[in-house]
């Protein structure tokens, strides 16, 4: 077994079958591994960003992602995604291919400039956890020890691999990368921890992202359920558990828009946080008035207690534990109202209140949401969600465009469930290309493009709310997605009837279906307000209220593509079509 | 003078009037200073690398360009475009806003990451000349020196710029950052290579780039002409030298194509290398068989005379101080031809042989020609150009997209040139999204796209170049054109009398035009397959010559936004425009 089938196979035994990437002459020994096994799939996307944004995407829900690139401007032009999937804490592989040793060790020495093969390794290095460049003596062993890491830290790596390298036959014999609880540590935290609970009269749970990320999600359900401890969670912590579980608070949003769960939060005597990244748009502003780590704090692989450090604990083994010694609180909790209610379709023009509330009532089971960050961030915060429906956001890097790629990489992970992306126009003009990946390989997310004419929490913030710094290009963003080889059905809709009518079509559209929503660049969900409107002192939302003219469904093409049987959709047709009535 | 008004102000001063960037609350009080500025503009791109790009292309064109992003994830997305600056010594400014001094050092302490704000800027440090993080007791040192290192070494710095630091009033007395020649090393070195040049008898010039980069084109072009040494360029110094000077010997391709400058290069007993990369691609493969310091080697601020070193000479002085020593050695030469001889229109289907020989005929005085890194780069080499020419390329880094955002860059730094843009299919699907940001600010350059369905040089580098890794999405190029909002005239063609009249059609549109062309996949320029057969041993070559059915030339459109007057319109139209005949 050669370099690059050994790290193939490590990683399909982590369930990862699917490869992003841009080919090159420095990586087709990666490629042509892949393949050549009838169980990987290579997906070529537009550009190094897009790439590594996609195989995050994929890694968020499938456990482990990859992608390959190429040295110097490949490599570089993915290191943001990179930088996000550490931010973010997602296991992702860099897999870079380099020129043979050969052209690294002679060739250059004609070269004018001092080159470095390692230069791009190093600029990598303060955003993986690992990195290793592979050479004849210590393949095997480089490789087990970053993949070691990956698996443990669940955070991005890096291996350079120069082509001749990728060849290089190596002793497969299988490395076992499983890591184990101190027994010792863990029991000795469990039962403090149990201690603490069992002395404490107002207990609360926050939970967050990284329960996801260390696969401890039944665990941590087991122990909310168990402990009938009151429950919130931070933003990207959304829906780990049942909305309509009686002893949920609802999320922490600061000081902003759900009181209650600010007041168990606040008046706590015993904090717990479970897989918390106490950053400022995730837990919205620093408001908190405790030290998260001051009180029982679980992190994928240690543990704080009141301010102490416990190493080595997997937050699995841990919360386990403690359901196990813990008798339940049961402690009364006022139930604040989670969710938008349901709006009537009159409004016009079309709201982003009216927007967000329709698409609550449209997610249905299983579903996954990737929302972009931006002001529409906010309006997923408050929204109510089946209990089956994973969300997923980027709010600790907060990168814009990283939903798009994401919601391909999400869609070839999971291909059986629906994607539906809710992205914003400066968002979607950062990585939109990607739609033609989408399209190329067959991938059919629901995309909701919010198209506000410009970078709308940015407008809030500034000086001038009008000023053209907040505008972006303009595009016809229905015509956009109609530009790639491939069956997708675009529209655009600016009234609330016909947003509806638009949700309804994709239900009989076995393709992709991109709808363009426009709506005021001011008009922007009360919490962003809020947030926004924190951190500045002057205030000039005037929301501008015009209707506008955007019309273009093709009811032919409708008709054309949607089944014979099945479907009522001359009815649709009938009541008028988004665009058409 | 607070902070960045003191750095538009230095910056004005070397010629840059406009910023590239994407808005953000961390930049806002710079951004603010631009728009405050009625000499300064501000160019919102669609992602942090196509505006780091756009701010490079202005730098070639203008002398340095200046580039506007946000701390963490705006600067990461911009690194490879500033790394490409890097390699190809272009001086570019990044100048980054963060939060405040006070949100650096208090906030943060909140944070469970050691969150250092310095990371990103030290990912950066490897790609930049120099890099500052503006503190209160440092800020007008650090900018002065930063700067200076900029202007001396034409290469990108970096500034970290806390929101608050940006309003900071510093000291504004006048910095000199100019730099001199060490008079005596000058001398010294002029009479070395005035000897040297004098005992030669077969004596050659190589010049390349870095003459463009260091301002010194007059002062090479009198060494060249008054020395009357026969005179070759590498790949990036195209067109330094006017073509039809009689002692021109076309562009070294190294074994490839021009066996009278490889003969004249191999064969010199004293090599003069002016402003050289010495690099795979800039230098067709590291073939030359001596070693270009061992001889005459003149950069930027120092010179290798027999591989010995002198530093601070400065490149414009040294060439002039040679030129007064030397006289003319005026050798007889063989001249090559050089360009393409013209084709006939009646080819079908379009070959790239038929573009490129017809795009050499439409090249015009005063035109900036783009291209981008790919077959086109050999395309490219082997053109004609009139002497007023500006050809930029990217071979050095070669990292595919460059081009669009370059060319957005260049329009803007020379709004009264021409720009042709020649981009492939597999790079514009990198950064396309720019033409949205050229309608936006109104640049009109002539855009042509050459779709081949693919990467074509890594196609026939690969094992099997049908192999659908070299694939890439599918785009109908010229309605992607007519997303946005703007004003554009867009067609597609793929027979040799379509491009033809499309090129025609330019000529009567004042507007941005822009031409998909199609050929077939395989179709690369001769030196393209040389250069890539000579890395490659199995040679799987077969053209598949298939006619695509490619007409959507909008007639009326053509004629509704002809000028009435001026040009006959109307017998373009009665003898068929591109795509309706």
């Amino acid at each position: 077994m050669n370099v690059a089938e050994y790290i193939v196979k490590r990683l399909e035994e982590l369930g990862v079958n699917d490869y992003f990437g841009l080919p090159s002459d420095y990586n087709f020994n990666i490629l042509y591994t892949i393949k050549n096994n009838p169980n990987l799939k290579w997906i070529g996307c537009t550009n190094g960003l897009n790439a590594g944004y996609a195989a995050d995407g994929y890694a968020r829900i499938k456990g482990y992602g990859a992608l390959v690139t190429a040295y110097g401007g490949g490599e570089l032009s993915s290191i943001n995604a990179i930088a996000a999937s550490m931010a973010e804490n997602v296991p992702v592989i860099n897999i870079v291919g380099l020129p043979s040793t050969k052209y690294i060790k002679e060739d250059m020495q004609y070269n004018l400039r001092n080159v470095d093969y390692k230069t791009y390794m190093n600029t990598f290095s303060s955003v993986v956890a690992a990195f290793a460049f592979l050479e004849k003596d210590n393949a095997k062993q480089e490789i087990d020890r970053v993949l070691g890491i990956m698996i443990k830290e669940k955070k991005p790596v890096y291996l350079a691999i120069p082509s001749d390298i990728a060849l290089l036959k190596i002793d497969d014999k299988y490395s076992n990368y499983d890591y184990a609880s101190n027994k010792d540590v863990l029991n000795d935290a469990a039962q403090k921890i149990a201690e603490k609970i069992a002395k404490s009269k107002k207990p609360v749970i926050i939970g967050d992202v990284l329960i996801k990320r260390f696969d401890a999600e039944i665990e941590y359900k087991d122990f909310v359920m168990q402990s009938r401890i009151p429950v919130s969670n931070f933003l990207m912590g959304l829906n780990l558990i049942d909305m309509d579980y009686e002893k949920y608070i609802g999320g922490y949003f600061g000081k902003y828009r759900n009181p209650i769960s600010q007041k168990y939060i606040e008046e706590s005597d015993c904090l717990i946080a479970v897989g918390t990244i106490y950053n400022d748009i995730n837990a919205f502003g620093f408001n908190l008035s405790k030290k998260i780590n001051d009180g029982i704090a679980i992190y994928g692989n240690y543990t704080y207690i009141d301010g102490e450090l416990y190493e080595d604990i997997k937050m699995s083994d841990l919360l386990e534990a403690i359901t196990k010694l813990i008798p339940p609180k049961n402690i009364e909790i006022d139930k604040p109202n989670i969710g938008y209610k349901q709006r009537s379709a009159d409004v016009v023009p079309l709201t982003t209140d009216y927007v967000y509330s329709r698409i609550q009532s449209f997610i249905k089971e299983n579903d996954i949401v990737i929302s972009d960050i931006g002001s529409i961030t906010y309006g997923i915060a408050q929204m109510r969600f089946l209990e089956s429906v994973d969300v997923q956001l980027q709010t600790i890097w907060g990168s814009i465009g990283w939903a798009t790629p994401a919601a391909l990489g999400a869609s070839i992970a999971k291909p059986k469930s629906r994607v539906v992306l809710i992205t914003g126009d400066g968002a979607h003009q950062v990585t939109g290309m990607e739609i033609g990946t989408m399209l190329r390989y067959g991938v059919k997310p629901i995309v909701i493009v919010m198209n506000n004419n410009g970078y709308a929490t940015e407008r809030l913030l500034s000086r001038d709310s009008k000023e053209d710094i907040n505008d972006v290009i303009s595009i016809n963003y229905s015509k956009f997605a109609r530009v790639f080889d491939g069956d997708v059905w675009s529209t655009k809709v600016s009234t609330s009837e016909d947003f509806d009518k638009a949700l309804k079509v994709t239900q009989i559209m076995n393709k992709m279906c991109y709808i363009e929503v426009y709506t005021d660049a001011l008009d922007t969900p009360l919490l962003t307000q809020d947030v926004v409107y924190s951190k500045k002192e002057k205030v000039d939302y005037k929301p501008q209220i015009e209707t506008l003219q955007v019309n273009d469904v093709d009811i032919e093409e409708i008709i054309k593509t949607t089944p014979s049987s099945g479907f009522e959709y001359e009815t649709i047709v009938h009541k008028g079509i988004a665009g058409n009535n």
